[in-house]
């Protein structure tokens, strides 16, 4: 038996990119030869598997063993390393895993996990399964759950863990450094060590290159950083993750109201939150409600309902242009020849207000601007709007005079008008939605943000339904005045 | 003089935060107090102000003093930590301080810098300005530039830190501690410690955590981890940073082609490369191309340019609704009614292509989705589409009843056809021009990524501009098929 993953120095992860095989297909090639250890009770192969590679790699290459040989495999490790591959699991086989194991031995891997991987877990079970549970899992342990499940979904509560490292300040580098080595299994990270006064309240911040470079002796309180810097736990989640990001932390310590110590954020859960948000964004963007799941294992039904309902939305706001058109109908009725440019008038307010909207809602995402620098946006996408416009109408201008001598125009759909007025008509249009557009775009998600909505809902859909409306109007008032 | 940033325990970003005040607020603030100080010529002073803080918020409160002015408060610490707050500044001004600063200086603070910042530094240069200075610079700060520098744009190598700390196999825990402390002060991170064999091949790993917990005595090639995920120095940086972000890691190693260990991956370059991945991404799906620069810092010019080159090529895409709709002429003049649904017809094939194309594009993103998956999105998204075009079609349907009801349709314009067939014609439309856009919006992305094109250029507008030309033709054919 070829048991690749025991190899020293070999990484089969790695060797998988390099024979360039997906994850899958090699847990295709893994799958036989694991059932046969299980057959055979090769105990010893089983625990190499599970803990020679990346607790990562070892869920990977089982997602395509049965529930219960997967457990049949990780019971040849123990809880805490059980509790580390199980939370690399994509999240329905993850679920699975879960309804399928025994409460006991649930319970004691729930013990072993890190306290926000925890909660995240028993936050996804179902409220009988999770009632049933949770007597079973050690006070301490289900008191903490308690209060994480407490912190509303978004704020930093909701993602930080209580697994930190802390220390009185008249303790010394030495002394620290051996409670270390006791602490440092149980502890998310052991990176930052946090200085606490008697109240709990957060007075420094040590880092572990610092510990190992102080002298053993030094008290921490005499090379502790004293400005530390903290988020506080019922911060907005995407804002703390900023934070963290901006000051290149591994962790962040997360006060109270009161300033005491709760817990940390660390740059792993920070990275998930930066990555779910820019999600979040883009769905928005592309009107879509906000869809965590993975795009092929989400369910038909949910996708569905997210997707019809934004796109009857947008489809009851796009009646707005039939009303807008037909109170024109005089105008249309007499020149056909003008139905021929509507696509083209409004699609340039629908373009120009996405592409204001986009960047616009982005910067606001990542705080390069806010509601109160309104007036400056204004004024800049003024000019801006200006700028497109008058770019786009002489191309329009240049586009219509061509269009007589590729003979699309003739004088029964032009109802005897100068193609040059038509010309006029359609290249003003174009500037002026092109403007409107603009100005639409970049005001819509400030306003949004402003009345307390998420800015991303002005999506480019959004957007070019609202500027279609009022595009078309401009378009006939313009053909109105000029042919009419 | 009220000396905020050396109160001990108080820390002025906190601070700032507690009482809603921004950083350029405080600048502000701040900026006079300093200018005070330089006229005093308080050394003492400015030094804690450059060294008290998180240098982060040191370049925050400097913003709004004067090149020359900022070099004079730095001047006060040592090149280290000029470095360090540098760093810190937004890019213009950055550029401008190190434009503004002599020579000498700056080759001394680049000599500090961290190998990957130093670098991005570098590469912001004038050429002229570049080559004046490299010579100042000590050689081998030199040559890791220039080596650094020939790595492409997007690769790894170009984010990647030379900084990192190894060692033989044979060298004890205690050893190593040692050796550490003498070289963490020029390491960008000392929390995984790499092995490496004569050959510089990496063979093995050991965080700073193992380091401490482990036997004094104990050698490295004894309990390091002999399993290395690495990244190779030309792999897409997007790439690594998911890996990086996949694994949970603070760190990853660099290897070149033959496996040498050639440098690191930190996770707060990650984050930037993520977040920079997902503003470009945004960007993208909003027409514009990639823009780097804050959206209030940008250059005018700049983003007119990109802004109005991906209008004019909409505009011009969109020239074929004109061709589409000038082959339906006669339609058009027989029937002015046709008109008034126009808007509303073909949006919705922008609409739900926007979606599809904001889904997918997203999931190949976060690498859910990959090409080789198109048959089963092109399954799942016929499903949607045909399930989004019946929803909608039934909306139109009602809706269509209800308009005659409100006089909207007089038999003038109708040309004395039955609202009742124009009501099928358009709810026919919306459902096929719905199913039509979802599955452009969900092919196309797929198609760029085969042929080598970023998928994020099937942004909305793009999408629904091809979508509007089809759109026409569908609801034009069936109004000819049904009513003429």
């Amino acid at each position: 038996m070829c048991r690749l993953w025991a190899q020293s120095g070999t990484e089969l992860a790695n060797k998988a990119d390099f024979i360039h095989l997906s994850p899958m297909a090699i847990a295709s090639i893994l799958t036989p030869e694991l059932r046969e250890m299980l057959e055979t009770n090769d105990g010893e192969g089983l625990r190499e598997f599970c803990e020679a590679m990346h607790p990562a790699s070892t869920a990977e290459f089982l997602e395509e063993l049965q529930v219960g040989e997967t457990w049949q495999v990780l019971s040849h490790t123990n809880p805490h390393r059980q509790a580390n591959i199980l939370q690399y699991f994509p999240e329905p086989q993850k679920l699975a895993l879960v309804r399928g194991a025994s409460r006991d031995r649930l319970a004691r891997i729930i013990e072993s996990m890190a306290s926000d991987d925890r909660v995240d877990l028993v936050k996804d079970l179902e409220p009988g399964l999770r009632e049933d549970l949770l007597p079973l899992v050690a006070q301490a342990e289900r008191e903490d759950i308690r209060r994480l499940l407490s912190y509303p979904e978004d704020s930093v509560g909701a993602v930080m863990t209580t697994d930190y490292a802390w220390f009185p300040e008249n303790l010394t580098a030495g002394e620290a450094l051996t409670q270390l080595r006791l602490q440092a299994p149980d502890r998310e990270t052991i990176y930052y060590v946090y200085v606490l006064n008697t109240d709990r309240r957060l007075i420094g911040v040590v880092t572990l290159r610092q510990l190992i470079l102080a002298k053993p002796a030094a008290k921490l309180g005499e090379f502790m950083e004293r400005t530390v810097l903290s988020v506080q736990v019922d911060e907005n989640k995407e804002q703390a993750a900023q934070k963290l990001a901006h000051y290149d932390f591994i962790a962040m310590p997360v006060a109270d109201s009161e300033g005491r110590l709760v817990g940390i954020i660390t740059h792993d859960d920070v990275m998930d939150v930066v990555v779910q948000a820019a999600t979040e964004d883009a769905h928005r963007m592309g009107a879509i409600g906000p869809i965590e799941e993975d795009y092929l294992e989400a369910k038909f039904r949910t996708i569905w309902r997210k997707r019809s309902f934004w796109l009857a939305c947008l489809f009851v706001g796009e009646l707005l242009t039939v009303f807008a058109l037909a109170s024109f109908d005089e105008t249309i009725s007499a020149i056909p020849a003008l139905t021929m440019f509507i696509p083209l008038c409004i699609s340039t307010g629908g373009n120009s207000g996405s592409q204001a909207a986009t960047l616009i809602t982005r910067a606001m995402a990542l705080g390069q601007v806010s509601v109160s620098d309104w007036l400056r946006v204004l004024r800049h996408e003024l000019l801006m709007g200006l700028a497109l416009g008058v770019s786009l109408g002489v191309l329009g201008l240049g586009v219509m005079s061509l269009l007589p001598l590729m003979g699309l125009l003739d004088s029964k759909i032009l109802a005897n008008n100068d193609p040059r007025m038509l010309a006029l008509v359609v290249s003003q249009s174009v500037s002026a939605i092109c403007l409107w557009g603009t100005l639409v775009g970049s005001m819509l998600p400030l306003g949004f943000k402003r009345l307390g909505v998420d800015p991303g809902i002005a999506s480019s859909p959004f957007v070019a339904t609202f500027v279609d409306v009022t595009g078309n109007i401009i378009y006939f008032s313009l053909a109105t005045l000029y042919l009419i």
